[in-house]
């Protein structure tokens, strides 16, 4: 792909074609400028098959602002456009729209609202809701699907794992397994949920995090075939970073040869007043051989060089593994919390694709058009009910009970505020039977959770660094209830909509005839 | 993400930080410019859970090549290396491996043979073979990796969804839940393995197939929000588009509204001499409402508009579908094929993220280092004996039977020449008990499917356009075997060595003391 090629497909084009074609209806019908409001929102957790989310960490948004901001049609562009032809060879964008969307192909007057990056999400709540001209809304819809989906997911996976290893360091390996360049964005979102680091060299420089590794097994490899030994390469690797020696001991045999060799490596270290820093299990059964490991460094001293396990890990891999480390050790008369207490965890293939839910299903509705100076909220029946975004223009709350600990996240008309209120009616979003009351003295604080981020354009919100973004994790997940981060069969998280709007969306269903 | 950053981690830093840790190492040692070889082969067949594909499409190689030559290092790249500080605040990379890798830090001087792109492949045998200096053929590992794993995987998924949907047209809609950028890749392999075309608007640019696509619930939306109706909303689509009258007909209720109203524009197109496209289908149950709809279209005398159906399709989903048409058809009065030909399949998330199986189980492995004005095979043993690639210098050949039938991939020697021997041994790779032997009299044909493409960075391969590439495809399709290409429980297809090469991995095996 040249240059040009790559800005073809990664601008203003970087969208679906019914977009484009919808864009031009609207143009000629004059509704291209129709102010109107579209919501993204996720419709449910993960679901990685046999374990399952109970919240979602937040993230995507400024590299979609960031690409909102730089895009916008070319003359490339529109000579593209221009030479798309119909089933019987007529134009299919004519020059009357191609003209008005030379001039206006940017998306750098929309309206912006959302929920910050690092904080928890649930499904159904608004984590962006767009305003701005009909057909530019409608044109970024795909770019900002492809923005926001893939990093909530990866963010979300890398929060579960990092939970699983009970807050021991996580590394992200997996550029390799990834889509193409994507595999960026989910380095940079597993950053946000719970990696400490990443091997993806240029996206780590980017965000200002030192990429780290290892070494490969090609490496001792290398040594062997050029008719040298592991113990070789372990040796020319110590000598190179002594004071970052991590070896990759299954090359060969973990037991027999890769262990036996680091530990004579890093017996010279010590010996030349080097610290060395770990070894690496990337096969094998690895809470047994992290077992033997522990056992075998202990007893030469190295008590506190780190095991990193990889290899195919996930939040229930690592799960499992603990779990057998501690049946186990005390049989092999091991302390497991100083074993586990070691452990560092390289995370790749799982992390990066979000395995088990490759997707998040996530949509961008309309929910609202400006008519006579106001917002109009509008409503998309189906068949489901679950389905039917909520209406109008709306704000998100977390409520916070006495203990500090978030109960619900509350959806409330733009106009209602809860901390007003005398107490706060919950109502669950598609099942009529099930609500309750929440007094003010069951109620220790209320947070809105949307931001303004793009006033028509304007940048209004000042990006936090992916450290401030991280704090904001901790702090939510802090007062997260544990049954909802339970890694199988979570809680369900409520998240309500006020009477209020409960009340709207009943009474547009009804007039546009739907279900409900 | 700025221009500057966008470069940074796109470029040569598109690597992971062990690679350029070992390159420096390599550099100490004097080893950097060693003449290694590294081959790129997957382990296993994409396996989907409840199904498992039993071949492979090729696809990646063009843009993994375009990369390699428009990469090099940058001083701003040095820069950020030069940043880098280890655990004692010592730098990590230091001036003299910088120097030189400013100087070298490009992909242009490697040598590459590859199996074409479109070709049928399989587990074992070397997709790609990469020769040239050890640094450089480290440091591009995860680039290979990423750019060939993603693209083979999704170019797989379309081609078994296009034959689940019986060779008809199969739109790829799946940018939105693609993984950021990656996504193009994503749509090429596609167009690649089995999709028509794609809703990518600017991949399909790039790549000369005009994007394709319908319109969203949300233009019904608006129409409603606006106070108009379902009916207004196609009328308008049916105006601006008249010859490429697609319409979404479940936004309201699809028997009810939808394809009534898709009825009555139909009809005023055919009063005023056009011919309408098609309906959609997005949610439901796809058979039935596909049966119903292909009644009602037929009673008004629209016998040949397409069907598309979409959401949340893969293969076994249209196998279903399929299924239940065939069985509930008759039932209706319905001629079944006539239906079933009608039919146009819109996918997206799961051909886009490879469903069930997000990541190939792939691996780029020293296989050669050149000493001695030789290439000297090496081994990477493992606990488990499928695990450790084939060594060496090698060939990939296809063996066809008499009726023109691919039956088995044979991989070589460099220095064997299957044509002419007597006759074939046929070994399996890892065990030792299963072998065959083809006399000559069995064999049709025999190709060689490794063909060059790099010579020390010179670019000695024509590469083919894509339909050049999907008549491959089809060409390599057609001479499978039907139990291989099979959905579920596909035939195991043969990947063998030849005995040379079979003898020469035993004893590379014992001389490392491996296990065997």
């Amino acid at each position: 792909m040249t240059e040009q090629e790559r800005r073809l497909c990664e601008g203003f084009l970087f969208t679906d074609q019914y977009q484009l074609t919808m864009a031009q209806l609207y143009y000629r019908r004059g509704l291209h400028e129709q102010l109107v409001q579209f919501d993204y929102f996720f419709r449910s957790y993960p679901d990685y098959g046999s374990h399952k989310a109970g919240y979602c960490i937040n993230a995507g948004l400024e590299w979609l602002v960031s690409w909102m901001l730089k895009t916008r049609i070319t003359k490339e562009d529109i000579a593209e456009l221009k030479s798309q032809t119909g089933p019987l060879g007529e134009r299919v964008f004519n020059d009357d729209f191609l003209d008005w969307l030379y001039e206006n192909g940017s998306f750098d007057r929309l309206s912006l609202r959302a929920i910050p990056e690092g904080r928890v999400v649930h499904p159904h709540e608004p984590v962006v809701s767009v305003q701005g001209s009909l057909a530019l809304c409608q044109i970024l819809e795909t770019s900002l699907l492809n923005h926001l989906n893939y990093q909530i997911l990866v963010a979300t996976k890398a929060s579960r794992i990092k939970a699983s290893a009970h807050g021991r360091p996580l590394l992200e390996f997996g550029l390799r397994r990834a889509q193409g360049t994507g595999g960026n964005a989910g380095s940079r979102a597993a950053l946000i949920g719970g990696a400490d680091f990443s091997s993806n060299v240029g996206v780590s420089h980017v965000l200002g995090y030192p990429p780290k590794g290892t070494h490969a097994h090609s490496m001792v490899q290398v040594f062997q075939g050029l008719g040298m030994s592991e113990l070789d390469a372990f040796r020319a690797y110590a000598e190179e970073y002594p004071d970052n020696c991590i070896l990759l001991v299954d090359t060969i045999d973990t037991l027999k040869s890769g262990l036996p060799n680091a530990l004579k490596v890093f017996e010279e270290l010590r010996s030349k007043g080097y610290k060395p820093r770990g070894v690496r299990l990337d096969s094998g059964d690895l809470a047994y051989l992290s077992l033997r490991a522990h056992k075998m460094l202990n007893e030469a001293g190295f008590d506190d060089v780190w095991i990193v396990l990889s290899n195919e890990l996930d939040e229930l891999v690592v799960w499992q593994i603990l779990e057998e480390i501690r049946r186990e050790a005390p049989r092999m008369g091991i302390d497991a919390d100083a074993l586990i207490n070691r452990l560092v965890y390289g995370v790749g293939t799982h992390l990066i694709t979000s395995w088990g839910s490759p997707a998040l299903s996530a949509a961008y509705k309309l929910t609202a058009v400006y008519q006579e100076h106001e917002w109009k909220p509008t409503i998309k029946v189906s068949e489901s009910l679950e389905k039917i975004p909520e209406p109008g223009f709306k704000n998100v709350w977390r409520i916070y009970n006495g203990r500090g600990t978030a109960t619900a996240d509350l959806l409330t008309c733009g106009d209602e505020d809860p901390a007003v209120m005398d107490s706060l009616y919950l109502q669950h979003p598609s099942d009529s039977g099930k609500h309750r009351m929440l007094e003010t003295s069951d109620i220790g604080d209320i947070q809105l959770l949307l931001v303004d981020v793009l006033n028509e354009g304007n940048v209004v919100y000042d990006f936090p660094d992916l450290e401030t973004i991280r704090r904001q994790r901790d702090n939510d997940l802090e007062r997260l209830d544990e049954g909802v981060k339970r890694i199988i069969n979570p809680h369900i998280y409520h998240v309500s909509l006020s009477e209020k709007l409960w009340n709207l969306k009943q009474y547009l269903i009804q007039k546009v005839g739907g279900k409900s």
